[in-house]
């Protein structure tokens, strides 16, 4: 971990393309695009410092008001509200590293979140899934385990979410299932739900045992993150407090996300509706470091509008990426990781989710953004997890870690030698040049269709939704699990069984 | 026309949303993003210097490789290749504009071409059609006009191209029956292909009848354009040179675009197909300055790659974003205004259609691009102009432009009054602040569907590209020409009939 933050600039490498392997870690080698000038941002900053101080944030938490106060805050048990000086607020969050390092399982599973690291996870969250053959439905388990297993094939994804909410599992239990489905499916880091203190607790511990280690040396690594959202505006509840605390005292990652739809809970302005992003962030933030000074932590954005004839949630609008360059330029202000979303509003993954997920993924990644999370499967707003849709977003995301790739200049990649090999109105296809790269010369698709028009119809005029289905059933079909110790999956079934036996985990914080 | 170029920074404006007329003239308040350093566009540049200097460029007219050697290049008649002393080519490349202003026929049709100017046309050449209800067909004069009208409908597309090759029109007669309709169905500056001498004057002459002006006065103001791509590599045929010289003389724009497939018709790698891309750029806009110095040029920059395992040509690739990115810092160095385009490899309108194309987009309007060609209903490599696309594109584009318009940053953006309005974990829908404001706070979709998956069901689960069929459909029933007068509308057709009865225009340079 590092204060200082280094946008390390361009570096080189042989290959344009390098698949697999060796999209494990990606370095985003474009300087961020900025949304607003340094005035503007200060602006931005000031509103929402002037904010926490004037009116503040309500808590409703006794014990995070608790930790707030010691810190030096103005706390009111009787609004429940938490105000902030200014100065004390900008010291808490100086605690937080600008970087920090997440392993996985598996060795090779590790990279850093910060700087011009760039880290792709998948959707989180929805209750319902679905697919071609039977179209949408409530998330299960079962759904849920496909999902991973398709968040394992691919290494351009690095972090596994709550793909989908598998309904069918009983809640106070549902978190041993999901984790355990989690560490015998994937050797990625994960996320855990804040969803009460019992079943974070239990969830860490699972994660522990897959791991190997004890608990001194399991708190030395990142092996996992929450998100807690603020009741946008201006709240955090109590399982969100908890979220917080928990994952501070574990050292573990937590991403701090106001959820400030622009004209719903959040002014229906573009700067205003960042004021209170950033207002809501630094107080959760400023939580994690008063529990634990250098917990890791991520600046959330997620900003975008709301259809102002319907109140109906809209992203990958062009406010979406507004707000997405912007959100970069504050999270970087306060030299903290970013992260924002690959997101759409469609009902169906069609061209219109293609569309509205690239223009949220070019403003996430051009922005800046460190972790994009929901980068791949997201449909409906969020409600929805498409097994279709996210074989499209990992076409997209691959291209997105090939286009991060640099490009080599030098007298080689500048075919001095190719010019002499070819006559005017010749091609290039059979010079030593060309023959000495074609193969790794460019990215690969995964999904899309270059042959002719022809070719294309004799092999039944398929579109591009209809093939991710097939390319998620032979990658479901050809899955190989992960290997884990049959010790350690012994150990993790034998702790479920316990905590079933117990009644599982109160839903309380 | 201004030598120097500006970059004119953020600008400011009251409503982030500015839909219909106001997208008649779009800045980009973006600073492009940078794919080389100085020092690797210094290496392009000089290797392509080079190119000309040592082999130099095969130009199969005699008239060219007079002009050439006049203007001091080194010709032969035996080998008819054309070589470039690289600072008598510099020197005739700093005569071209830097900017210019195109005019259509209606008055408020004007826009700049160059600085930070965005233009946004219509895709251009597909000999094939298709839509929903038909599928994919020869192109005819009836679907021409069908995307004519469709041009004509939204602001957002500023210039029209020939969208689609009227394949029932004899080639001797087919320029005029498309430039009679272009007239007659648009208002806007417009493209004409360089197929022959005779016809370019003949569509220039109905261009000038129809603005109503004598052709001192036609020739004083840019109306139209022509592309010229290359016959990569390092060749120009006598349709292309002669192109080159009838818009110089003649003072209309054109666009030198060289056909750069990389591992094809250029080098496998990125920077020797640039290096070869930016040779043959400069040896075409060369010829254009020579004619007439100070002619109206756009640096064209169209490099892509292919799939090494079939040769077919691919777009939108992250090598396709890359080499846009690299084209716009080339096009600045030599203060030119800058074409790209918005392409894609897909066979159907359907989600692969959509990435690839905002792959290439992003690509486009990032790097810095002043015309985006092929902007609405490319398809399948340009084989094919989709109806479905068109309007999915025209979705894109309008986001684009939304997204092109600065967020103003002040007290009433930053929002301090609607905090006051509301409680934590309440709503803005309601304040004060919020009712000001709504109506035109945010992009207004075309196609986009935001409606909950329940409604969307209940209205018939009709996906994007099957909206888009409607959508066009409604806007070709409800289509109104803009008004050309009765007296321009006779002089065209009576010299259309004239020319006809000449037996057409010969199709030789």
């Amino acid at each position: 971990m590092t204060r200082e933050r280094r946008r390390s600039g361009r570096t080189t490498s042989r290959s344009t393309h390098q698949p697999g392997k060796s999209w494990l870690r990606i370095k985003n080698p474009y300087p961020p695009i900025a949304q607003f000038s340094e005035d503007e941002l200060e602006a931005i900053h000031l509103t929402s410092l002037n904010l926490l101080r004037d009116k503040g944030i309500k808590v409703l938490s006794a014990e995070a008001r608790n930790y707030y106060r010691k810190a030096g805050a103005r706390t009111s048990e009787d609004t429940l509200m938490v105000q902030f000086d200014s100065d004390m607020l900008l010291e808490t969050i100086r605690h937080a590293p600008s970087a920090f390092t997440m392993h996985g399982r598996a060795p090779e599973r590790w990279f850093e979140v910060g700087d011009n690291n760039l880290v792709f996870a998948t959707v989180g969250g929805p209750p319902h899934y679905s697919d071609l053959e039977n179209g949408r439905r409530a998330g299960t388990h079962e759904t849920f385990c496909d999902l991973l297993r398709m968040a394992q094939n691919y290494d351009v994804i690095h972090l596994t979410t709550p793909m989908v909410e598998p309904q069918d599992l009983p809640i106070p239990v549902r978190h041993l299932h999901m984790t355990r489905s989690v560490v015998t499916l994937t050797d990625k880091p994960t996320f855990i739900y804040s969803r009460g203190r019992e079943a974070v607790a239990d969830s860490l511990e699972i994660l522990r045992i897959a791991q190997g280690v004890d608990q001194q040396a399991f708190a030395k690594r990142v092996h996992c993150y929450t998100v807690v959202n603020a009741n946008s505006p201006l709240q955090l509840d109590e399982l969100m407090c908890a979220g917080i605390i928990d994952f501070a005292k574990a050292q573990q990652a937590m991403i701090l996300t106001p959820f400030t739809l622009a004209g719903a809970m959040a002014p229906v302005t573009i700067p205003g509706a960042l004021a209170q992003q950033n207002a809501e962030a630094l107080a959760g933030i400023a939580l994690a470091q008063i529990v634990q000074p250098g917990a890791p932590v991520v600046y959330g954005g997620f900003t975008s509008n709301v259809d102002m004839k319907t109140g109906a949630p809209a992203f990958g609008t062009p406010e979406y990426v507004k707000a997405a360059f912007a959100s970069g330029q504050l999270a970087r202000r306060y030299q903290l990781p970013y992260r924002t979303s690959n997101v759409n509003a469609s009902n169906a993954p069609d061209a219109q989710s293609a569309y509205e997920s690239q223009m949220s993924c070019w403003g996430a990644i051009m922005g800046g953004c460190n972790i994009l999370l929901h980068g791949a499967g997201w449909l409906e707003g969020g409600l929805t997890a498409s097994l279709e849709k996210f074989v499209i977003d990992i076409e997209m995301l691959q291209m997105f870690a090939s286009l991060m790739q640099p490009v080599v200049c030098d007298q080689d990649t500048l075919a001095v030698s190719a010019f002499d090999e070819i006559d005017p109105g010749g091609h290039f296809f059979g010079t030593q040049h060309t023959l000495e790269r074609y193969e790794t010369a460019f990215y690969t698709p995964l999904l899309s269709d270059w042959s002719n028009f022809e070719t294309w119809t004799e092999r039944g005029s398929i579109d591009a939704t209809q093939r991710a289905n097939h390319i998620a059933r032979k990658a479901l079909g050809d899955f190989i699990p992960p290997p884990l110790d049959e010790a350690k999956r012994e150990e993790i079934d034998a702790f479920i069984e316990k905590r079933e036996r117990a009644g599982g985990a109160s839903l309380t914080a």
